[in-house]
């Protein structure tokens, strides 16, 4: 059975998820969706006066969410082959919120797709990746990286 | 003509690229290159005991170094519409080097190339994206956020 | 106020439209919504014995099917700038059915997401791609192409 | 040892490649390129009185070049997971040539680059994908599509 503590521990013991404040808030294995949170800071802005988040940090928070999603049926993030991320609108001093869905798991890769809203559901970027079921039992947690 | 120690300053003085460390090292705005250094540093790996870089950042390096180079030109970052990032395999404790190159302006978008690699030209991974002309002259420094 | 016969006729009268057979079987402009229709032919096979459709017509069928649901607000398909498309399962000889879904239309870019199925549902690829809103002027119908 | 006339056998009978009249023109397998060419037809314009090219026909290349350059190795193109296009420039009425190009061959999934362009060189369109190695003893021709 799924144990959504011991999957969060993993996913927010990652180094590079401490340094930006990612947080796993719902998982469910069954439906392949998982949640994550990115509270707002200005070190992660562009410029902290102005407030907009920088679109590394939210495809940092694409990367995470699919590698997370497609990981739910193996307790494990799985490795990102490659992603697309299309900004729609440019998120300003707001948590983020990343759904991860799964798509379709194959024999080596699978797919997942990535919201990121708000609270209140304004969409600022989707996200579309491959992700390595193959070198899943490579890998621990976030989104590491080889074509393998 | 192209000012690089004005540009280096607006890329550097960018809040997200002080946080983890990025730095102009190169431009040719003639043949519309830029080159982004980010010094390894255990705090943007996936496990800094592993060493491994998370794949995030290695997205918004990408991100940086297409948005860079693409505003070569207007002397400002080009705010992203998308890209697609192929990680090719896991950089382990080495400092980054990526080279962006504008692949083609048009009157709305430009289209650019990014490789990753490390000093020695171990290729860790590919990038390509999309990033506005017109609003060019709305956003100043980064990966900035509008399919607009 | 849409014209759903308008645009049917200027999205069946491109040649190659007609080459493979593709058909506007619905629309929706308030929603964004074009569903596109394209019957089996041996023609568009990998192999004609084997009948597994081959890959690039499915690509040619997002492309036209993101192009279209741009479109509608403006009654012309819009210019493709880029797309991506995830093969998730072949389809054999089955009659596809392409969905698009406007994401977001920008100022200069749009976005689309495009599902193809069969009649049944079966998911058998997606598509994510951005459209040039600035040039829909310029282009009369199909996957046109300019990062103008 | 590769055998050209072999792999160009197998690249050219596949039934879309015939309907559309596709040529493997050359192949390094050392190097894993492979050169594709399309002379242009009518029937694979927009309109065909216009000229322009379709975009899907030029992703349905891009996606058959990037599968028979990663198949170099194994004498069989390998089906495409996914892949993404950029159009640049409008070809029209001008034969296509498209090269393909392994960046890396990993155990599971391999990256190709793909560029777009005249007999002149003008660049009109770039690809890049990733193709499936675990199946391609499964497939034979084609730019087929599994993401598994």
């Amino acid at each position: 059975m799924f144990d959504l503590s011991a999957y969060r521990r993993i996913v927010e013991s990652a180094t590079y998820h401490k340094f930006i404040g990612l947080a796993l808030a719902e998982a469910d294995a069954e439906k392949g969706v998982a949640v994550l949170h990115l509270p707002y800071r200005p070190d992660l802005a562009i410029f902290a006066e102005a407030g907009a988040w920088h679109g590394g940090v939210i495809a940092a928070l694409i990367d995470a969410a699919g590698s997370v999603a497609c990981g739910l049926a193996v307790g494990r993030p799985m490795p990102t082959v490659n992603f697309r991320v299309d900004f729609l609108k440019s998120p300003v001093r707001v948590d983020l919120i990343a759904t991860g869905r799964l798509v379709r798991a194959g024999r080596s890769v699978a797919v997942a797709d990535v919201e990121v809203t708000d609270a209140a559901g304004a969409l600022y970027a989707v996200g579309r990746g491959t992700f390595s079921v193959g070198s899943a039992t490579r890998a621990v947690a976030g989104g590491a990286a080889t074509a393998g």
